[in-house]
């Protein structure tokens, strides 16, 4: 059964800070929006955790691996080197959507995000080392089918990313409300979700969703590990073999 | 009349590269990709243009104020320090969304987005500096209404993110379809938009059909301006002025 | 005649920072520093312009072609993203040396480098556009012969790290003491120094200095130009020319 | 006794790159460069590890605590996001100067330094993990006595970099010939030495030897560790000691 550790990464009243004492420059809130999260993105991933983006201000990564002491190093080197901080919360589970309503409820409890007074809150409790297992992550990494072929060199740049954009709500609220899973654009053509243990069959309907509901063909791969790297990697070289293969499920190991 | 530039900002033959000789680690490449994001961001907001980071292999730039040569350091500059190149194709016209049609059309005419032999393309021709005027660039600041009252606080992170996502769906579909225009999610709850001459009517129009699809209550700052800065500073303004009088739309200077 | 514009760029209240409320990761400081340089030496290169990072927390810039709206952005953007400002000085003058005198001196008499009152000054006067002239810059790049034969592919890193470093430390005096230049480590084994109209026989003079007191063969190639840029393009080939030739000193163009 | 493991870090056949197919713009080099040395000292870091910059090309970490597996994804990484690759040589051994020359004369062995098939080696053994002890990193983090009263707020920039820089090269010439220490700059007015057992007396010693040879007044606080940061930040806190003091040479846990 899977165990997910997901952590909710919550940048501390950030939209006050945006405006004050005028609203700042956009293009300096872009990159320095991006490069918290590239940072973030390093330090998680050194301990084989993913990150990914969200809204940039509510970051959600994917901690199997990473105890206490690894989340409060990161919060303090975020400190030492932005101008803003970050809130850190913990939650675990067999359903990743349950972990991070665990971890958004504890972080809440404590105060608003955007509230002067509630600052690097470090909540939640980690996996035990000891109860680790190969089983704890799975991880689906779904990419649309010819993208380049289909969109990319064939519609404009926005038509293309709009027709991207609807394939990925209609999956991620599917995988979201039918699957307990958590789904992220990580760009291109690319979608990697965090999910429970779920079926072949569970990712062959999702994406029949997909296409019934947005028109975009997708195919997915799917990784099981101890980490989220171990499980992302497992799914990468699922979906070369699911191209390879012209298939639309690949699960490794096979079930 | 609006006379926006925009720029297509496209990876050469990045899909490939991802997965050569085998699949890259997931973290490296969000790294890399935000990164790349951010730099380009600082790169153009030096000469007072925007950078979206859309699907981040491909890219949309308002690159009103960035002539040729510009152009051509930024790509070196990428060149001198990923490990990745960059094609550059820039588009012009009263419509934003026929100014990326033209730069897409451009770069597609050079060859696919996955063909070796086509790097660093420079493509089209910017504004010539003397017909740029204060009416060139018309951009919209749009953000949900109370999203820390309504969303942050209230939600699990995912479901929020989920809400916010829906509404940010709906709204560039209808601003592009209804009003040619190129609208991007840019964090937080917050989505910038590059227009044609819209009228107050226009985005209370759009704000409307947010509400009405996907049920989330937005407001927008709109500004005009020689560059994407100037135009973005004045609707981030008037939208601070739409928080202050709780309207809807605020138009800066008043038209 | 040469007429450098240089600018100080001094961290504000550094030290204390460093120490409270405790000491700082020491690798974190080293990140946010080499980053805030790294940022620096593009924002003024998107200008043509250098940076060295020197003291980090004492950095020097060569920054002919960028006018005080330049140097304001470049501020502003450092507080941006950074949890630290930066106070900027300009100076100008025939003579480098005497240039950052001038600039030094004002920024010192805004208050001290750890006086928690002065923040961002913004000092000095640009050289005006209309009379900046492809004379104004001349730049030196140095560069230890055959440095992997020598020291790198024979020494311990240490060991070989001590030769080039003696070779720069009797460089960089000589050439502020005899010639009124900056000089400054680029990394490798490769020093640039900003000159006045230095002779090929002031050349020829520093390198037998250098070859006498530190026992470091070296050669030079200089350049001339508008910007700091331009400058140190020709004096990069000019020093390819060097290589090429086997000669110690190259101008260009020729004088 | 001490039992330092250093990692040499090398760019592989860095010099031929940067000149092809011509020279490449200064300030991208030092942007890569810089950026570079950001990441590996947040990489070595999150392990407890420490990195110095050094030439640049040539770096040098201090990483107990990081075994082969660390080594690899930090090369890994590099390859991922970097124009360049790096080799990675391992050494160990009670003086840190000895472990140096071994692991810079295991990676001679495998090829010169701009040797076009010699890339990305990853080599030597680090320390057991059972071995570890917290003797084994000595580290001395040495600083100018108000160097802002006596060089900063009173000599130009350049006058005080060379002060400071006198000092500096005096300091690591004797430590490395007297005792087999490994000392950088690290900005400002710091340096940090990695050491062998040294006692109060040697390092009462050297700073007698500044003080004679460069006429700059320093002070040093030194600390133990199974780890960089460990003995490092013993050392902050001692130097903290010696201001509160108005002492020399404080040792924690005093000896
Ligand atoms: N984040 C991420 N993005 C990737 C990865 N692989 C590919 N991409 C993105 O996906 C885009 C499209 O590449 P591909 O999926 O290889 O191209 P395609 O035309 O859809 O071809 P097929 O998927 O083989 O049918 C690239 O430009 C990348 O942005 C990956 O492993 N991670
Ligand atoms: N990119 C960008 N994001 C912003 C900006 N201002 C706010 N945000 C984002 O918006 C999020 C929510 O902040 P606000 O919009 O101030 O909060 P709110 O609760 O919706 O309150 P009101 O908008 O005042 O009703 C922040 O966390 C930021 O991520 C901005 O200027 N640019
Ligand atoms: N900052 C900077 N560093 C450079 C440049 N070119 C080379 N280097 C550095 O210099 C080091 C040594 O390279 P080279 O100077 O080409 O090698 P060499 O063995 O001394 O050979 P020759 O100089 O040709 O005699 C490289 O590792 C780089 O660190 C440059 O243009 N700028
Ligand atoms: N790398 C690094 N640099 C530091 C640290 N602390 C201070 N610095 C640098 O040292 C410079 C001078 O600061 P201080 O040493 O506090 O100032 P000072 O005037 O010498 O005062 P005292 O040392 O207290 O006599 C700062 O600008 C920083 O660049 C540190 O922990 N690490
Ligand atoms: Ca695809
Ligand atoms: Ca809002
Ligand atoms: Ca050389
Ligand atoms: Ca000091």
């Amino acid at each position: 059964m899977t165990n997910t550790q997901v952590t909710l990464v919550q940048l501390d009243n950030y939209g006050p800070w945006t405006v004050t004492p005028s609203p700042r420059r956009e293009v300096d809130l872009q990159t320095m929006q991006s490069r918290l999260y590239a940072d973030l993105s390093q330090a998680f991933g050194m301990r084989d955790g993913y990150v990914f983006f969200t809204r940039f201000d509510n970051m959600i990564a994917v901690s199997n691996g990473l105890d206490l002491e690894d989340h409060a190093r990161v919060q303090e080197s975020i400190r030492n080197r932005y101008p803003v901080t970050v809130s850190l919360s913990i939650g675990t589970g067999a359903s990743p959507a349950d972990a991070l309503v665990e971890a958004t409820a504890a972080l809440q409890a404590q105060g608003s995000a955007q509230d002067a007074d509630r600052r690097e809150a470090l909540l939640g409790q980690p996996i035990d080392e000891e109860t680790r297992t190969d089983d704890d992550v799975q991880i689906a990494h779904f990419d649309v089918v010819d993208a380049t072929g289909t969109y990319t060199d064939e519609l404009d740049a926005y038509s293309s990313f709009v027709h991207i954009e609807q394939g990925y709500a209609a999956l991620m609220q599917h995988m979201h409300d039918a699957h307990d899973s958590l789904s992220f654009f990580v760009g291109g053509d690319n979608i990697i979700a965090v999910c429970p243990d779920l079926t072949p069959a569970d990712y062959e309907e999702a994406i029949e969703h997909v296409r019934d509901t947005a028109g975009v063909d997708i195919r997915v791969g799917v990784g099981h590990g101890v980490s989220p790297h171990d499980a992302g990697m497992g799914a990468k070289h699922a979906l070369e073999d699911a191209r390879e293969h012209e298939t639309e499920v690949e699960v490794v190991p096979e079930p």
